[in-house]
């Protein structure tokens, strides 16, 4: 079963945005073995639309639009799927009666036409109720091919594929198993993973798939088995991790799906019952975002103090002024101080602390832009590294951010062990 | 002159990863006035990329190609241009060297032969030089379309599309000029911002185009006007935006392309001299991180207490207990003290505070899930107003890091004014 995912509007053509619901969308139809064959982005006109839907009829057993349902007079998609299915637009009673309630009993405004015209749907079309949003989804089936139009809006776009566009592919297709297994490593570059594990990717049967995902810091792995049989496949790729685990034991940190370097570290502490704190400079509070975004995070994160200013770093988390003048604010001194001062300040049994220069102007300090001090406080010890990440700023950034949550990790396991 | 641009990769189309590519290139290439009538992701099988270079030929002037050069085996982009344009891979001396340069002399590593493929390029292809990499890009012409290659790593890429390619298609290509003109509006919905502006926008004249690009909290109207008269287009798109700012003066905050509400705020701040601090309970850091991402933003962010857990409210700001126990630490007092105090802490003039329960369980308070407090101090009062954002998790946090921001916005408006 194969299905294409289009994405309407000319904001993505021009870049001002960066289209993110492909990617859910994509997700949430592997997971259930549906097998995504192309992404498009196209323009929000009429012919192109078109164009794209005749190409794509029969090729494809389901085709996901995105986009163009909006209020506003740019929005063209219902009007194409009218033309497409030789269709008119009719007044929907429930949907209607869905958008009066938001507008008139939830937000407390009179109702706009602009607002009445959500309700407009194709006359022959299966409506999707949205209950998070005025714009309606649609499904339309033309020979073998099923049409799905979905709002724009990230989070309606997720509630209509969960609670109704899943549910009912699974319903009505027959779909293979897809299993994928991701494997999460840290430390080493895409070229130096692939030859340590080049004999054991060459022995891979068929049916199971790698590919490498770098990113900075870290690649991830991921094996794919497509199949009939389930357990066939489960046990093929169970054992293929388990071999791979004894080559590259020392850089694996993980093998949720989901899973990256914060809930694996989060999950750690938590699990010990060990908390940490961070205390940042130039990452500006980067750190603490990732680790207070997993689930469950009060668990082991307790807070931060970002200590942007030098006087945040003295006034705040109490460096001595001393340490800043004599060394500067970027060195290994002054991470060491912010480090143990906030696990001192938050009371955690570990403390991370950045402070760098990550440019592009070269600020408090004479540090060469790009360069980098992180800190850990442990129970016993500090660990202070250097780095220089070169440029631009979002780099040094991404890359300071990853390797605090990398040493904490490193650190983590040795206690643990 | 039109473009497409194609994404090669498996990670893509099964969503794990988000293709931010593609509107990079995308920006840049309409910045010059060449429009991308569509972007494509594709999987890394050789046919497919086959039939979409097929498709695309001659329909557009350039392909943009990204993904698929690694050292690793799941990477085929190259052998595929090699099919394509009926070509072989040879080593490029010039490649070798840089990569040799980088991998020996500057990580100190022995050189493997997966480094050395890297300098194995189709034999009649442009090299264009990677200075930040290992893999080349590569520029070549089939009839009246270039077919560019560029590897999927994110800087390497901006480093060739702004250092390579944008110079390479100015000298060569004659293009007309597209002119955007962007007007961020905060705090109404789309609907009725469309609803305000009706008749002006079926004023506008035909070679004018607007398109609304709606957030949590904030809608973007994007003017674009095309044509070959530079000036008439400038005059018209200053004549409409002045004509726009009369009728919905009140909710815009700013005109600059890449302009966010961050952005804004910041330099409202820095030029009046006056700085800003931010207490955050279930934010994590999330306006500070943003606060901090504006270049600059040294000018008037001092610095933040990521107060997570309730010990770090009452013992880092220096919450009282009592506030806690009688009100709750979701609660209007708790928020204000908390803003209160990050001010006077920091020593700014304005402190920004967050608490609320984003969900997905209730936490330490009993408020129901999706209730937001945000508190800011001003130098003469306390602003606390409720919210409840619903659901998910993620939804919360970002309306609320939003909302933070514009409640500032909305003050230093004030005090200026």
């Amino acid at each position: 079963m194969k299905a294409a995912i289009i994405t309407i509007g000319d904001e993505i053509l021009i870049g001002q945005i960066v289209d993110t619901n492909s990617a859910f969308i994509a997700k949430s139809l592997d997971r259930i073995g549906v097998e995504v064959a192309e992404m498009l982005s196209i323009s929000d006109d009429k012919k192109h639309i078109l164009d794209t839907f005749t190409q794509l009829q029969n090729k494809v057993d389901v085709v996901i639009v995105t986009g163009g349902l909006g209020p506003t007079k740019d929005d063209v998609t219902k009007k194409t799927f009218c033309k497409y299915f030789d269709d008119e637009l009719v007044v929907n009673p429930e949907v209607l009666a869905h958008v009066t309630e938001l507008i008139e009993g939830f937000y407390k405004r009179p109702i706009s036409q602009l607002n009445k015209d959500q309700a407009l749907v194709p006359s022959t079309c299966t409506v999707l109720p949205n209950k998070v949003g005025t714009a309606p989804g649609m499904w339309m089936k033309k020979e073998n091919t099923v049409f799905i139009s979905l709002p724009g809006v990230p989070y309606e776009m997720k509630y209509l594929v969960e609670e109704e566009i899943i549910p009912k592919i699974v319903k009505e297709y027959k779909r293979p198993y897809i299993i994928h297994k991701t494997i999460l490593t840290y430390g080493q570059g895409e070229s130096l993973v692939a030859e340590r594990i080049e004999q054991w990717e060459n022995n891979l049967p068929n049916f199971i798939k790698l590919a490498y995902l770098p990113n900075p810091g870290r690649v991830r792995l991921r094996l794919t088995a497509r199949g009939t049989d389930k357990e066939v496949l489960e046990a093929a790729i169970e054992e293929k991790v388990r071999s791979l685990d004894l080559i590259i034991h020392d850089i694996i940190v993980g093998y949720e799906e989901n899973e990256t370097l914060e809930s694996v570290v989060s999950k750690m502490l938590t699990k010990h019952g060990k908390t940490v704190s961070t205390a940042e400079s130039f990452t500006g509070g980067r750190v603490a975002s990732l680790l207070s975004s997993v689930p469950g995070a009060s668990g082991c994160f307790k807070g931060s103090v970002v200590s942007y200013a030098t006087e945040a770093k003295i006034n705040v988390l109490g460096v001595p002024e001393e340490l800043v003048d004599k060394f500067s604010v970027v060195s290994a001194e002054v991470a060491s101080s912010m480090a143990l001062n906030v696990k001192k300040l938050l009371q955690t049994d570990y403390g991370i602390a950045t402070t760098g220069n990550a440019g592009p102007s070269k600020g408090d300090s004479d540090a060469e832009i790009g360069t980098v001090f992180i800190a850990l406080a442990t129970p016993t010890e500090v660990i202070v590294e250097e780095f220089n990440f070169g440029q631009p700023r979002e780099k040094v950034v991404d890359r300071a951010t990853v390797k605090s949550l990398e040493i904490l990790q490193k650190e983590i396991l040795k206690i643990v062990q």
